[in-house]
């Protein structure tokens, strides 16, 4: 079944409104084993119709988005319904919703809201539970031959409920009705391995299962997502193997969130973790905090930009300091333990690093990070890595290794 | 000049990854005075070259995004010289750097990274800094007619710059060889005011000019850009208009960043700033440590996330505590008071708030937050807030409002 999405509104291709519609869409789709083959994005204005019947030429299922307003720039019910050559026929059930809403918020109904009760001659109309545009679905017909047509409205939570109560129940029956079977999908979130060395070493594990499902990588922060998408077994086995390949970058079938996984096995040993960070000023402290539940196992984190803040408040040797540099082995290992000490907590974390664009050295160039996770009973491990790219990246890149660092002496592995 | 935005990547489709890179496209291309007429979105595979060659007979430029990666599903190059008619041709420079920045990253180049150094002939690159795939611009020639066509990597860190400092550059020397004027386009940040409050009062300011310049409005962190474009002295002349109409919330016509504001005032005035946080988690000193000179003006900045950290780190009174709770004026006040004294900083910012999507009260709703801020000879001000919004969100309004009464007291407002 090719599904197709059609986005209006030139608010999405001016930066005004980010299009989230897409991916909602295609989350929920997945679960019915359909992809999205194509989306496209129009201006509002007439251009609406040539996207349509383009559309209808490749697709079985499309689902149009926005334009259902009341205004003079909302013309997706008309440029539909002019395209399949029907007439507009004003809904007395949907003129008397659309009045109890306005008037329910203290507003007068205006002729322009009638707009909105207009359905073309034959169209279903889908109930829309929070807001005055009304979804309306065009079932296959001589003009559409074998397309089926949704129209929804454009903000999210208007959208999601009509989608999931009203058109995933409509597109079910349209499987069944040619017999289609629902495929499987498996996601599998990898850390601490790149894209192209997952794949090259996914390509030799799989390579007599090849063709026989899908595979997708996607770069998270902190790592590459793997998805398989095919047959049930085929795709539950060879997602074993693959997740089975690399036992210590595996992360997790259900989050794509490092931070998310490091708080939930902190929560399920009932420990915690505080944070040193000089290089990357706060990103690991408030990575971790994006997490709800954070507070369970998070208690203190220091940001000691300067070199007198790591002496005072983490105990760091001005000796070391002045002989090595703030961005060295022992004054990292330094942070992690005073850090560690200080906290009362039974893991610390500790970076040091150059983010740039100045401040590196021949020996030190910008991009390079000290790491070092402290805890009790087992010596401090320090690494240093080099990553070579823009600030913000940079400050992104040592945070994740970190907090994969840290996830790996949680679990042992480190 | 028609411009279509071309987005691969079966990612995309999946809702695995919200595309982000079309609003900022179209913002930047505004500023050319250039509008996106359609933006279409596909899956990784050879569906990609259907549609350059629909997009190729309607545009005079295309913009292609992603799918120039090393992997399998990467094809964009592929496509793009398949439909062309030319060869693919190995550019020695490119495998010189493609191999020294993933050994600089202490991983090896394999046969597959050598991919992202094949460039159509005739093909000019663009170099990117912070990643392995280059851009390529492919100029108009017999087969794609009047068509610019650049391909751009998919991460928008990636895609943004090269956009930016090379493609910028380009499309404005195909606009000067068409003869078409570039309007004058003039950003106006403001901070601490709605996109709706903003636009109605302009409207009045500026009725009188209406129809003969754009106005755009565009949502950033931290603030409203309002964005006029069109004839330069009437741009200029309005724009100075509506600065002026909003003295307290103009920030800046450079920046649309108010952490890089705020750190610009402090390097400016010789002075310094440090943060204790609590419901932000680090975000604020992430913020603040995000600019380029910030360790200049910050030193330290604590996360005292746990009461007994408030308590021991920054000395708020375990009374205060009991009796207020950590979600309270003489607690926000304290944190602000003990970090100015114990960092020697000239200002001090603390946070202390709600996040959810739980521990919310009935006299304290999830969302509440006490803003602080202290410096030396003036009272401290504290404010009381109410974001009634999901955490991550939350995080972000608060730490923006936080850096912009900082601001206020830096310059003297508050």
């Amino acid at each position: 079944m090719n599904v197709e999405v059609i986005n209006t509104g030139s608010e999405l291709l001016i930066g005004q409104v980010i299009n989230t519609n897409v991916g909602l869409l295609g989350q929920e789709l997945l679960s019915l084993g359909l992809t999205i083959h194509r989306q496209t994005t129009v201006p509002d204005g007439e251009g609406i119709k040539d996207v349509i019947g383009e559309s209808i030429r490749r697709s079985d299922i499309i689902l149009i988005t926005g334009g259902l307003g009341p205004t003079e720039d909302d013309l997706t019910r008309e440029m539909v319904s002019d395209y399949l050559g029907t007439k507009l026929i004003e809904d007395q059930d949907l003129v008397k919703g659309i009045r109890n809403r306005i008037e329910s918020n203290g507003a007068a109904m205006r002729d322009i809201n009638r707009k909105q009760a207009m359905v073309p001659d034959g169209a279903i109309v889908l109930k829309n539970d929070n807001g005055t545009a009304p979804g309306l679905y065009i079932k296959p017909s001589d003009k559409t031959e074998r397309t089926h047509i949704y129209l929804l409205p454009g903000p999210p939570r208007e959208l999601m409920p009509i989608f999931r109560e009203q058109v995933v129940p409509s597109i079910k029956n349209a499987l069944l009705e040619r017999e289609i079977e629902i495929p499987s999908c498996v996601n599998i979130f990898f850390s601490g391995l790149g894209e192209s060395e997952l794949a090259s070493r996914i390509d030799e594990v799989i390579f007599d299962k090849k063709g026989s499902f899908d595979l997708g990588y996607c770069i998270k922060p902190g790592g590459v997502v793997v998805r398989c998408i095919g047959d049930p077994e085929i795709v539950s086995s060879v997602s074993e193997k693959i997740r089975k390949e690399f036992p210590e970058n595996y992360i997790s079938n259900d989050h794509e969130s490092l931070p998310a996984v490091v708080v939930e096995e902190l929560m399920k040993r009932n420990e915690s973790v505080s944070i040193a960070e000089s290089c990357t000023g706060g990103a690991i402290a408030n990575l971790i905090t994006d997490i709800s539940g954070s507070s369970n196992v998070f208690s203190v984190g220091f940001v000691t930009y300067a070199n007198s803040a790591k002496n005072e408040i983490l105990g760091v040797d001005n000796n070391d300091l002045n002989e090595f540099g703030a961005v060295s082995e022992p004054v990292v290992r330094a942070m992690a333990e005073g850090c560690l000490e200080r906290s009362g907590a039974d893991y610390a974390v500790a970076v040091s690093g150059i983010a740039g664009p100045t401040g590196g050295t021949k020996e030190k160039p910008v991009g390079t990070a000290f790491i070092a996770i402290a805890s009790h009973r087992k010596p401090t491990f320090v690494g240093v890595y080099c990553f070579r790219v823009e600030r913000l990246i940079f400050k992104e890149k040592v945070s994740m290794t970190a907090i994969n660092l840290l996830r790996k002496r949680i679990i042992g592995l480190l």
